[in-house]
């Protein structure tokens, strides 16, 4: 019997008779020579089969429709014209589930409407361009983890059931808890993250968080992935020299294991190579400057719009922090610069490509009075924060932190125009179907 | 300046004058000599400082309360009877926050009732055994991750947000999405992950699952995570050697990885260092009869209760695989046995030491008739699962998986009793806060 093999180590086994258990993603009928292209799940590999050579496995692949699973033995052939360089010599064809002719796969090899597409999320994502995306993801995301274990993190998950809100509750989605009570799910997990900090020194945690933003557009889920590093001790500096090294760690990583995907995608890779640190820093004032420079209206006070983000990052060829925005459009828990009250010490860090923003983080209060007082300005639930200025009663500690968005970054990896490719099962809006 | 270190890695510094960065943990007083101990969440250190060597030290020591935070410099000096073997002669110290004579911190070092912990989560898990709980998490989780990345396993994340249930909807958490539409949370997201087995051919997914259960014991949280493989062309046999595997590792991983903090816990490490593979493996026939001759009421057709898996794997020195359950206990989408097709293609595997079920999987129905005829039969939402069902009708492959229960499994390495303490902030039936 011969070796049962992936796709992705073909090259491998050059010369050698091997079994692929998966697909037929499409065939060319040349008369005595099938070329079947077959696909398992690690990636597509061309093969030929000729009626006079191979005439019991030539009749099961003629006529076979698209997306049948079956299980195919050959000779793996050196071939240049190839995708992945290597074709298949087939030898023996075991049908395992033939689609009816009368009932044939729903996405045909041509373009189809975004709707049937998510409509059929379960199936486009076998299509070769959306399963390259998802191999993207998961390698981007082990790259992060591995990163983040690498620095001296501990993951720690936070809640996603909360008692409140971190920020705001016009996009919070209420849960019915036990007995009627009602929970929110949790828009992010910082808050949670400094108690663990304070525990355990530097902490970060990966995990799903919650959005009901109405707005319809293409940077928008309702549910996504973030990942949140805080660390005890730790300044806005900090943060920006571990949010570059992690965004280039990631990118660097899909670059390198990731090759084949890329070419899939036809992804610029030259553009990505340049994501090294150090990433370009602009204050605040100076984006105000840059964008009134571009025609932009931009004055001192607003934050930025997508527009905004798309004139700044433009200038550059990797990532750029844009740092010491003015306190009145960031988060009630930021701290303020010592220098200059009136600016947050925090940061927001811009892809390049118009992807926007992937990054926002920075240093928070750490003064108990400071903290209350801001609690108090922005009319949030004192009893609700009690364990929250807890933190800064019991050995309050200068700390910072920021929150990564995956699917904006994986999005700007991959160089897809929709964030709804680059999660297995986007949630929008109007869709939690399938 | 002395650079600044982690307790962790104190050892490599012997001899050298170095900064820790953390709180005060306890401090004695012996008169001229005070014996702080210091923790900074990579662990604790003992440090000694004499008023007449470093007076000014000594002051800002003095009377100083508990969990008040502080930069120390010092010498690191060996010495056996100390915690990781090294104590530290402190020369110098910053006062970060002194925490108030009149409001002291509110976790003495004494007895407190579970409830006045749970109430100051946020700060009961700075105590020296809850952190080693956190920091044996955290390796467990790194070790499994790892272990399926190193198997050919594709992360793909399965959404939070489900239109319907997988198993049942009487534990089901109902959200308000858009507009007044239901949503539901997900209890697992093994059918998403028949999908994108189809799509990659080995997945996992790993991420928080929900579940209403009005049952209030020490083995259930509302929200837990959960990892979950699938694979397309795999079997129970595959599934049964995966779970093993990955189970030995994540303990292994934490044995070699996590020495202080299982001594920290008083685990006996003996006990986990026997949980290699082979796990033994015993059929649901042979498991009701074991039951019978311990004086159980136990009969073919009965799944089995808690202390029913108590007598199970107390017969074992690692976790037991009970396999091929009868059907008509198992989940709709399970495997018949072909021999007999009364028995589920399924396993689950129990803990030893009582620690109960920690995984459960099989093989799932490939056939379209009979998961149409199956979901049916259960009254499920035809609707609902019509693209579970295509998997079915495009394609179909034998395939397999399971889940693998990680608060439970987290809790049986750390030999703690109850669940709570295994999860940064533990959602309960009536506690949500902090």
């Amino acid at each position: 019997m011969a070796p049962i093999i992936s796709i992705e180590e073909a090259g491998r086994h050059s010369g050698e008779s091997v079994t692929l258990r998966g697909w037929l993603y499409n065939q060319r009928d040349a008369g005595k020579l099938l070329f079947p292209i077959f696909r398992d799940g690690t990636g597509i590999m061309q093969g030929v089969c000729s009626l006079k050579e191979s005439p019991a496995a030539y009749e099961a692949l003629k006529n076979l429709t698209q997306e049948s699973s079956c299980i195919v033995t050959g000779t793996v052939r050196p071939d240049a014209r190839a995708p992945g360089g290597h074709e298949l010599h087939v030898s023996e064809v075991q049908v395992v589930q033939r689609i009816a002719d009368g009932d044939p796969y729903p996405i045909q090899l041509k373009e189809h409407g975004t709707d049937f597409l998510l409509e059929n999320r379960h199936l486009w994502m076998r299509a070769p361009r959306q399963a390259a995306i998802l191999r993207i993801r998961a390698e981007a995301i082990h790259a992060a983890r591995n990163f983040m274990d690498s620095q001296g993190y501990t993951l720690t998950d936070s809640p996603m059931f909360t008692p409140s809100a971190c920020e705001g509750t016009t996009t919070l989605f209420e849960v019915s808890y036990i007995d009627d009570e009602k929970a929110y799910l949790t828009q992010s997990g910082q808050l949670y993250l400094e108690a663990t900090a304070a525990a355990l020194g530097k902490v970060y945690c990966f995990g799903p968080v919650f959005r009901a933003e109405k707005s319809k557009t293409r940077r928008h889920l309702t549910e996504f992935w973030m990942l949140e590093p805080e660390a005890a001790y730790a300044h806005l500096e900090d943060m920006m020299v571990l949010g570059e090294g992690l965004v280039s760690h990631m990118v660097q990583s899909v670059v390198k294991n990731r090759p084949r995907e890329l070419e899939t995608l036809s992804r610029d890779v030259t553009k990505l190579a340049a994501v090294v640190p150090p990433f370009p820093r602009m204050l605040y004032d100076d984006a105000v400057v840059t964008l009134q420079k571009n025609g932009k209206a931009a004055k001192w006070g607003d934050d930025f719009g997508g527009e905004d983000e798309t004139v700044l990052s433009s200038q550059f060829d990797r990532p750029v922090i844009i740092h010491r925005y003015p306190a009145s459009i960031k988060a009630f828990y930021m701290e303020p610069d010592p220098q200059r009250p009136e600016l947050a010490l925090g940061f927001d860090m811009l892809a390049p490509e118009g992807y926007g923003e992937i990054m926002g983080g920075g240093e928070r209060v750490s003064s108990y009075d400071l903290l209350l007082k801001r609690v108090r300005e922005h009319n949030l639930p004192e009893d609700a924060f009690k364990w929250y200025l807890d933190l800064r009663r019991y050995g309050s500690v200068p700390h910072a932190g920021f929150g990564l968005g995956l699917e904006r970054t994986i999005a700007w990896i991959c160089g897809t125009s929709h964030i709804r490719e680059v999660i297995p099962f986007p949630r929008l809006l109007y869709r939690i179907y399938p």
